[in-house]
């Protein structure tokens, strides 16, 4: 195991100084165009040399003939050529000392018997240059904190603590815009493609040690290296969690996966076990992937698995009660402190059972602070769930029916969600060793849930994502509890 | 079972041509003046009476002091008055001879003995003149297609075709602006509330028989009348699909319950195997149920359970496909007549097979119409998914790169993204016994999207939601033959 990022075979692929781009052009419709372009909308600092036979400028970045033209030995090549020409291009890279590459071009391993002979070509000129190079057939990596992404899409969103490697290109280059509508975003994505060098270990073994990275996640069509990945992923659950979504399961899942990178997957059995005996947690889809990780990467370790709920709805509360039920978490029982402490400020036909159903309240400074700071210093409880309607929506009809004009309406909202919002963040710091999540039916984009999901107060668009999320932290602990027993 | 809606007890409550409505007043914050506030607000055309003892006008509507002031006999009485006065007023408004109520007000059986009491005073009120009521505990009723919406919540988005009835009042009111975005609308919502009177077997009576619902979803936490609910239910299922999400299953669901309507749940077996005698579909969450309902007013009769997946990322297709082989769908294989047509299209380094990955296709003509239809053409398969990315973000970062001015940008992409919608969109005209679904990762908001959306395709945020709801129109056609063939 490396002891930190700068020993990883990947360091200077995630981390350049300085690119040569191959396959960049003013042809904005070349795949190596847009690609560049991502890099230029992002902001990256490092310097960047467009390799280009003709032409003497790529956007605006003087462009050389050959790559031995370049005055300096750049840290990185990305390499998007035609498949004939990509060995030699390595190849010249290795000449002038390059030592990292991402290789995007495809037409390798996946494409039948003539990739696999140009595959091992390609392995055999890394090898000889001692070149360390990701893919080939793969979309390379982003790291938006270095405001690197040499991605197809443009990234959205501010970086955030989700590391991702990836058996798929495409989760690395479409998700900036998912995982910022989410509360999250990406500490380093990679792309793996046909794994000809640098596999999914690698990235792994980086994000375990990346201090950006709270949370790792995996997206697997099929694992080649699996006594090092169970290795690798054993010595890092301990200390972050890992959440994996392997798809070469299903009978239809692993002839997808086939014809996608040419690996092979194993019966659905065996990754369960492999990831049961490494403390990852599993995900059936690429949503709940990043729902746990949202939760995993904000909340803290739960000292149970007992539930309040708060609502001021009847339906959203019992859906949540349910959800908790299939989870395999329990409704906490409210002390009869709790319940008195209550009483005043929730309505005569409203419940002070759990769910806590305050029903028709217009007291925001109660729903958003008072009862559940009573709930929170509830001692029967480690977990609370609560449900956000948006108080915008009834905010903004109240000072307009108050006669507020218009033009100023929004920003009298805005001020009021704020303070609101500002309340019930609040709790999480007064109450740090409880879990403090939300849910709603309305858009995460709006007003209140939008300003706490990006000050990382986890909120989920339905009570089971946000539940199971419960349910994944809980179940990562007592993994990791009985990894580090058996390793007494 | 009812012939037409006009025998419903519900008709004239969800049909009112005049309201009389208790508890709306000028102080805003009252719940009784936000209802009035939400009926204004949609542009509700009958004629509503406020009774207000002390005002003599109401949110712009002349108020009575007594109910036995009002020029006419209105259809409905709006009841949102303090628990101590319902039955009086009831009584009053029978005197008057109004037949058909909404009592919203809360504090009845759900508040235990004494409301218990209370409850049965009420139901003796109203046996006496011979009305019909839905409550107490309730939020009544929206139909958006009358333009009436007397919830505490503004409606959003048009008229639609699923129709709900349900034992939480929130589902009522706070789901406009969740099936909106999701691509649908409400025929006609009820909340039954405390089933005093009308219970939610008759509300499934009337969306049975409702000209408007395509498609019956049912909130549940516990039914009374279970032999009546299944007759009805048989009586439906063979033309109508109905979808349930019963929440009273689990411990937890079931306390939740308990402290909301006060309703007695049983057991999930014994639902299960009810739902199952009756041909309904169970939701397991109520994503679920309106994913599920999505599907099933949208979608033929499907063949079978073959799947064509269409994508241009290889990760997407593969999740898709490992949806599929869990939701119990295959893939179809492709005949080669349709791999030779397909051939010239797709780029050597991308897959014919099925998933079928055009990778990094630029083409939008072949992507969004000649590719999927050759896929429709395919006799071996039954149902065709597509994976949206936004074809708007490319478009737009090309039209920027070739010097479209920042100001007429959004218009050129949006003239683009509706010409490739309006040929997908061509494709269900050309291919009307397949199903065709798409799902994407991005906002269900954006370009195309919604343009699609909003012309009746279904398209779902994952491919699991995708899957699912596709394999829920092929179980709701298996199970309605199997009632149907029984029952001969």
């Amino acid at each position: 195991m490396i002891r930190s990022i700068e020993e990883s075979p990947l360091y200077f692929i995630v981390n350049p100084r300085s690119i040569a781009f191959f396959g960049a052009s003013n042809n904005f419709l070349r795949m190596g165009s847009m690609m560049l372009s991502s890099v230029q909308a992002l902001g990256y600092e490092g310097r960047i040399y467009p390799i280009h036979q003709k032409e003497k400028e790529v956007r605006g970045h003087k462009a050389y003939a050959s790559i031995l033209d370049l005055p300096e030995v750049p840290d990185l090549a990305i390499i998007v050529l035609p498949t004939e020409v990509v060995c030699q291009t390595l190849e010249d890279c290795g000449k002038k000392g390059i030592r990292h590459a991402i290789v995007v071009s495809g037409g390798f391993r996946e494409a039948g018997p003539e990739g696999v002979i140009l595959q091992k070509k390609l392995e055999a000129v890394a090898h000889q240059y001692g070149i360390r190079f990701l893919g080939p057939n793969c979309l390379g990596v982003a790291n938006p904190h270095l405001k690197l992404n040499p991605t197809t899409i443009t990234a959205e969103g501010p970086p955030g603590f989700v590391g991702l490697a990836s058996q798929s290109g495409s989760f690395i280059t479409q998700m900036f815009d998912y995982l910022h509508r989410h509360g999250m975003g990406f500490s380093a994505a990679m792309s793996v493609g046909n794994e000809a060098n640098i596999d999914i270990v690698d990235c792994l073994e980086y994000l375990g040690a990346c201090p950006h990275t709270k949370v790792i996640t995996l997206y697997i069509e099929g694992i080649t290296r699996g006594r090092r990945f169970i290795e690798t992923a054993k010595a890092i659950t301990p200390h972050k969690p890992i959440v994996a979504l392997y798809v070469g399961g299903s009978d239809a899942g692993r002839q997808a996966g086939l014809s996608h990178t040419g690996s092979l997957s194993g019966p659905n059995e065996i990754y369960d076990g492999m990831f049961r005996q490494c403390g990852i947690l599993r995900a059936q889809t690429l949503s709940e992937m990043f729902d746990y990780a949202l939760a995993l990467g904000t909340l803290p370790r739960p000292g149970g698995n007992r539930v309040i709920i708060q609502t001021h709805s009847g339906g959203p509360g019992a859906t949540a009660a349910d959800a908790c039920g299939r989870a395999g978490l329990v409704l906490a029982t409210l002390s009869s402190e709790t319940r008195e402490k209550l009483q005043p400020m929730i309505p005569k036909t409203a419940s002070t059972a759990n769910p806590v159903d305050m029903t028709f309240s217009r007291n925001f400074g109660e729903q958003f602070f008072d009862i559940p700071d009573i709930l929170l210093h509830e001692k029967n409880a480690d977990m609370f769930l609560a449900y956000f309607l948006s108080p915008g929506i009834f905010i903004e009809r109240i000072l307009r029916e108050m006669g507020v004009p218009e033009a100023s309406l929004p920003e009298e909202r805005d001020k009021m969600i704020t303070a609101q919002a500002d309340g019930f963040l609040r709790l999480t710091e007064l109450h740090p060793d409880k879990l403090i999540v939300g849910f709603t039916y309305r858009s995460l984009q709006e007003g209140m849930v939008r300003y706490l999901l990006d000050r990382g107060l986890p909120i989920y668009q339905d009570p089971e994502r946000a539940v199971r999320a419960m349910a994944a932290v809980l179940h990562y602990y007592q993994m990791r509890d009985s990894i580090v027993k058996s390793d007494v």
